[in-house]
């Protein structure tokens, strides 16, 4: 059944949405993935993640609805490369609140940005507070495929430095479409120098400001060279089993205690 | 064979476009278009078309290629109406601008915008000067469905009002996701009392703001009942064939006269 | 009888204003007009024509009133040549929006444009909108000298392409302001390759983003050599005229049907 | 001889500006000015001061240019008067960067607003410094009609708080436009309980942020019924006398000491 | 007694202010004032000023409360300077008018501006009036230590030029930092060529836009060679107990008249 | 040794700073932190941090400075709370990317951002790299007292949630001030509801928008009984030597790997 929600009517819409319905952005990227990745990598994983989880949870009884991906989004760390087409941080800020709005006129309370790009993140999160205290819609952000939201397991040969253009996007990209990548082009780039570093770091007590030039010029940061459409496709179902899941809890979320909650104290 | 370009990867992407390759950017929109059809029509009509018009310009030997198109954008006229999501002029604006500057960065030199809603094509001639001035790029509007672009004629019992759900858009989308109208909830909405005013209104001397729910409260301008799907298909193709004449010309044109031109006098 | 509506105190203007009172607002430019007529060329034939047309439509019983005109408008096209005054898209709009939200405090409800300068025609189209939408104004767009707005003639070797310091701005500043045109420095520059394109063009299915020395770097897109005072008097007086009769029709127009109207169907 | 810069063709204003140049913007405001001057009062002052100050500057010998004025300015603090019309600081501070701009880009170097309307004042000092800083332009700001500038006397009965719509401007417009002017209208209206503070109010150690009705709802501060056009006519004359003088100073005037200046010591 | 409002929980904080409370905002900057003194001069000063004034103001019977001040102001005239931190217009004021809209919240009514740096002024009276149009508060703006709020007088070798980093303020921070001070740095940099002008320059009647390096490339305009930690100390005494009178004055301050005032008209 | 940036001339500071330098910029917060402990709490915890790990560091060698904090920040998770004074996004971000661009005028090349407020946190990120993209600047970010950033444990019955004035903010600032703390208003406000969710949550695969009146009116998120003086102490030494040790590996970091590296393997 199709779970496209601008597929519908206005009037359909209105009628289709509920207050424990819940509507899922995909928020991709256009930008460089390295000489074996199409430009598109964050935007089509994304859009497979979030329809195939929607399509999950709309089986198990979510009313769950997907809405167009945004394709064009912050990639200001890949500013550098030709192909890569981005929007400033007030852009997508603007365009993200303007879509909330949007949807808070409707009938549905609940927003979730089914995120395919990990320099959205941030951002992202600025944004959900943002629509919760203006329009009070509710708001969740689910991470793609990032090997900590999906509890898949970075590239052997990466040492945790896998975050673009390596073994977990490479993999799930030859499953979903392996006529985009071309493997012979595929090359290790992993900024082992980083691991020198006990304090800062990815993952680490201090983050760092970076662009991905500042590695290497060649646009992945991971190793590519060990990915398999095998592996993408575990990683790929494990984690659209797991958005599904979470689509489930978001109907029925809420911050507030439940009125007559034993046990929960506040002043 | 594919025409998408970010399905190159950013290294690809160099080596295929040229400087008189086009990239188009199909502009939709996501409003209420009445309740016969989706709230998509704007969107999906310009993917259609740009997407058909681009394969159609490459077999003639035009180097172009497709983006992924914005299904968001600016629907202010709908705004009123659940569903409609919608951005603002400076955002939409901003989301151009930084999208040709990231276009200027690569050997292409002509964006060319195939836009499906009237309500974007203010905005996007404004953004043609814009990106043309700040980054050099050669810029293009084409429509994607109106009447006096394609040399369609409106419905017959529209008066030449039929701007919005009606007896072409309604056609179209017949013809291409028959699945996604509802003929039984088509009602004609034209508003008449328009025809008695000779100076101001749709193509005459003056023009006017207005706003969808100024004519009616069915978010439909014109004549739906007498759509086919037949009449779509011959619209569609006419669209079709002339925008890829359109995009050959476009990877010949330039704005300044050509050196050895004669009969060509400038101060 | 002055119909200047700031001459008149803030108390005598609610008094004189109502709700079928219009109130009109000329929109020039300062730019590059060739080396034959002054910078101010836009902003002056609005103004005159403007001034005009409201007080030919008071005589004929409309309540009209102009405002102090827009010297500064968008004159990005011409932003290269020194002498240009100009405003970014941004700002000129904001002046507009905001300029509007003052006049939405009055007892009037009908704001009009009358533009003087192509280069504006876009954004004010898109502020029409804004205004209507955000303040509930009825907002009119009325072109000064457009030949297909006056229905005049554009200059017989300029083919269609006299958009810009040619034969009917020439003319008409030779009528209005003869001491500041100088014809002995009038050259025809007309961009006639232009004509090689079937679908590109100025008024074609396609429109592009230029800045006018894309076309020639003397400022003028046209031929000025042909234009007399007495061509300028009659172009104006026409547009005079029919500005006065669109302003009767404004005043009494609503784009809302008229509550009893036969033979108009919404839903 | 007019010194209407803007009547000038692009290439005669190239021609006539030099490095000692002057360009002179009158900054007025449509405001509410109580019932018996027009809300066009600081604009008409602003206007016609610039101009008699200029053509004088020019008689004797300074290189000074008129712009068209800013009408509309920053009358918040009249904001909830019927026909203020009024731009926010952001616009009207974007207004004044571009136009700066615009003229930094001619041969000219030396900018000065010559201000009708107080509560552009501050905004208009922010500006030079912007001006000076991004554009390298000079940037100067005399005030049109304030006692203090002018050396003129308040009104007898004002207390120094005749600050607008009271004796110096009714005398003014009287004295300029006095068919504009209806004196049987002109009431007294001096806050003189902000007489009782000692380092609180106008031209005191701490200065208050207000909106005019804060004093009294009839839009005026001070006292217009002593007002006489004879006063006006001194008092303009004056001010005209010393902008032309001021002219004169500005047309040599540089920041920067004079390279073989005696006397100066710098680190 | 502490008065720092932000040592106070939210509950207590909204019990201690009340309408006649005043609240006080330091305004500094961090910017070059010349080899021997200090970035920080302008922001410590201030600090201590309005310290010490709001406390004895609290010892005198008046809710005055103390905020946290604003290092980073509108510095933009020493923008060339390495060490200077400064803020654009836009983001100033920004930032004032979103901690004016935060203290609109509280039961407070009264926000004082406690200046240090000349460059904000103009800045600040803006802001003054957003603030009290746009949430009702009630604006003040004191200046920290200029001599003409102060009472102070300028150096002696100063002329009256004596802006940044003479005299007065070398004096100040010899009174309250003395380990911050390197006296056999300071020379004197006086633009005694400013003198030749009569009506252009700081105080007369036209004033102009500069950076601090238009006058020498010291940074500093004045004369600290003459400082006395004496001097200082006295000036700083004179700035407390006036800006003490003065915060008494605004907890009773009304622009308002009193309701049954005697001798008041206005129409 | 004062380490106190701002405390330097800017001749000084210029000679102070080097490429391996470390200017800090606490960022903390005004905001509603239950009736047991002041707005400021993550004011003067981010600025006692970060100034006591600066000294260590300097102690230890690293050329580490201080500069003035930032009292307010993003804390529109709060903005229903009196006494609470913030920024919005734009304006926060804006600021830093000013002081950003500030620091990058100087011969300093690395800045690091010690936040004491858990909302700024993702805003932050986004600056980080805004500012790497600009300006080159390399830049850092340290938490303040986050657990997951100290190693600290959360309260015992906190269950993970103590993420606003619960038992480790309460503690240290019973440490650092113990005179601004009212245990006797510490009340326990657990969201155990939130214990539920598998996958929505604080620190789990699904985030979610919030503001603080969602969970409870009072503020406090977490349970401040628990706190005592002596964890407050063990857990601000361990936050100030753990970022005194991250100082002294920023000041070496280098994003790019290091010129004769072995074993990295770039395209």
């Amino acid at each position: 059944m199709p779970r496209n929600l601008v597929e519908l009517s206005s009037t359909a819409a209105v009628e289709a949405l509920r207050t424990d319905s819940i509507v899922v952005l995909p928020t991709g990227a256009i930008e460089h993935h390295g000489p074996h990745l199409p430009l598109s990598t964050d935007f089509l994983v994304a859009e497979a993640s979030a329809k195939a989880a929607v399509e999950l949870a709309a089986e198990n009884g979510v009313n769950a609805w997907l809405l167009p991906g945004l394709a064009y989004t912050k990639s200001d760390e890949h500013h550098w490369a030709p192909g890569t087409v981005w929007l400033s941080w007030e852009t997508l800020m603007q365009t993200i609140v303007e879509i909330g709005e949007s949807i808070a006129q409707t009938p549905c309370t609940k927003l979730v940005f089914y995120n395919g790009h990990g320099g959205n993140v941030a951002l992202l999160q600025v944004a959900c507070r943002e629509l919760r205290r203006r329009f009070g819609l509710q708001t969740f952000l689910i991470g793609g495929m990032m090997p900590a939201n999906g509890g898949a397991k970075s590239g052997e040969n990466e040492f945790g430095l896998g975050i673009h253009g390596g073994h977990v996007e490479t993999s799930v990209v030859l499953h979903l479409r392996p006529e985009l990548v071309d493997m012979s082009l595929a090359v290790r780039s992993v900024p082992e120098h980083l691991l020198d570093y006990n304090l800062v770091g990815f993952g680490k007590p201090v983050s760092f400001g970076w662009v991905s030039n500042d590695f290497a010029p060649g646009g992945v940061v991971g190793d590519p060279t060990t990915a398999t459409a095998e592996y993408g496709k575990e990683h790929f179902e494990a984690n659209v089993a797991q958005a599904a899941a979470a689509f489930a809890e978001i109907a029925v979320f809420t911050p507030a205690p439940a009125p007559k909650r034993i046990g929960f104290s506040a002043s």
